[in-house]
């Protein structure tokens, strides 16, 4: 089943590079798509669409007005809802709930912007930290990912990277 | 023994948010330092004392202007030297062998910015790839970090966050 990140609260300038590392970030572990709320933000989805054609894949990314009918779409659905928040249960004592409930559910995981609203809170089947420290939501997205999913590797793009001890090496 | 990050070529205008999430990363992931080379940024080595002064521990972040000087400190007092880099060995297939190493050795982590000279991949004992598709140096940084550390508590700040299902608590 299939893994959506909804980031909320975008912010155009102070946020473009943010974002973009959530989303390039939840495209290498395995994520299907990017629901982006707040501004809208063309120079994302841009640069999405770019490293898909260089690298493989088809990772989506599309913008909503509004996240909750992001959200209400999920829950009408029946999805697993996770909110990553620094106030949550540790990733690590809730990784193997998650894991099972997912084998049979799409996967929505909520990426809060500056001030997040309750009932995101509420409507989450977990509220998840990494850590409850604070520190960035780009390393919360690739600990919860590599704790439920797993990195991939892209076979139709452009660009291939062979692994190496020393230098470069590209196909 | 000790983790100090290095982080190349930052860029105050371009890049302020993504190196405070990599320092803030480190700190949480416990690493004891982050250097920061490129163009000097006051504001994150004060958001860092801030974070400290509210959330404890007594992780550094400073400014040098040439790295070299910071990695021939590294060179000379033997520190074990991983370069982060997507064209890198997987950090899974390397993780025991740095492990072991770091037993008794300083660790020097140096993450990259634009455009990283052919010198860091040749003065690095590892070259460490987290997947080999481009995404986040902050995923990067708080993957290998996971593998070869662990997340930090802090006993001494004035907030301490307790994980909690649903909401907020805080002391």
């Amino acid at each position: 089943m299939g893994i959506t990140i909804l980031r909320l609260g975008h912010r155009v300038f102070r946020d473009q590079r943010i974002t973009t590392h959530v989303a390039l970030t939840a495209r290498a572990f395995n994520a299907n798509k990017i629901i982006i709320s707040g501004e809208k933000d063309d120079g994302i989805i841009e640069t999405i669409e770019k490293i898909n054609k260089e690298f493989g894949g088809e990772f989506k990314a599309e913008y909503v007005k509004n996240w909750k009918n992001a959200l209400n779409k999920s829950v009408k659905e029946g999805d697993l809802i996770v909110h990553l928040t620094m106030y949550g249960l540790d990733v690590d004592k809730v990784k193997e709930k998650i894991k099972k409930e997912m084998k049979n559910k799409n996967v929505l995981i909520i990426v809060g912007g500056a001030k997040v609203p309750a009932e995101i809170y509420q409507q989450a089947h977990y509220n998840v930290a990494v850590g409850n420290q604070p520190h960035s939501e780009v390393s919360a997205i690739a600990i919860l990912l590599d704790r439920i999913s797993e990195r991939k590797e892209f076979e139709d793009g452009k660009i291939k990277i062979i692994p190496c001890e020393k230098g470069k090496k590209i196909i």
